[in-house]
């Protein structure tokens, strides 16, 4: 199993852009929606209680926000100029843009951090602003560099 | 975006099995898998470094440890029964030897921490015995749990 990961996996965090560029462009891809993937199934159920739809849970809340602030920051070293090609959803301006596309990705990994901070208070009001100012800031980035679902 | 992530996943992460019950079962799947796929990201270089295969560097495995303390928590919830007829390379025994995959997975969360904290020490020769405890608990399950690839 260690080999099989060897495989695959050796270089995709390193921090150096010639060592990310040796991990296959479809793996990239791969692990960049993995992220998104957990980032929805962490955040959907905050987004759920901020909007009064389930029961406000802190725990819950505690724990998945914690998850995301990792999570946040996980994705951007996958959205590098040897994947352009590959089929996934987003658009050229990640590729031709990505100056703002750093900034949108600073802003969650920011207000993903604000709210595991203010998630320790067990303040639901201040917790349920902060949440939307996550969907927010996931939302600003996929308006302008992801393709319409 | 609120919205979309709410349709797929509001509640896939509460702790009550009767909301996990509420996400689809091939949701709950390409959650899973999403969590075995980071895994392999971040735990695919520190292998190497174990094994002497890459550079060892103290800052990538802090922040890789640190990344796989969170995600070596987040898979377990999507191995529910409903999830038993979804093609995957889970074997049978997820299902009917819970008790040993339970187990099998509080080892890695266990092993993954103790990385995780001992990667905070800078000891080299400690954080990669540490590594391989990791790389043995993610294997030991494996072979019982997943069919061979």
């Amino acid at each position: 199993m260690y080999k099989a990961l060897l495989a695959t996996a050796v270089a995709a965090t390193l921090t150096s852009g010639a060592a990310i560029a040796q991990v296959k462009p479809e793996i990239l891809v791969k692990q960049r929606q993995a992220v998104m993937t957990l980032q929805g199934k962490y955040f959907g159920p905050m987004a759920g209680m901020a909007q009064g739809k389930i029961p406000f849970n802190k725990d819950v809340v505690q724990r998945n926000a914690g998850y995301l602030d990792n999570l946040s920051r996980m994705a951007w070293d996958g959205f590098v100029d040897s994947t352009k090609d590959v089929k996934s959803a987003a658009l050229p301006a990640v590729y031709t843009d990505s100056a703002k596309f750093k900034e949108a990705a600073s802003r969650l990994e920011n207000e993903a951090n604000k709210l595991y901070q203010v998630s320790r208070s067990g303040d639901e009001a201040a917790i349920k602003a902060q949440i939307g100012a996550v969907g927010k800031s996931c939302g600003g980035c996929h308006e302008s560099f992801r393709a319409k679902q």
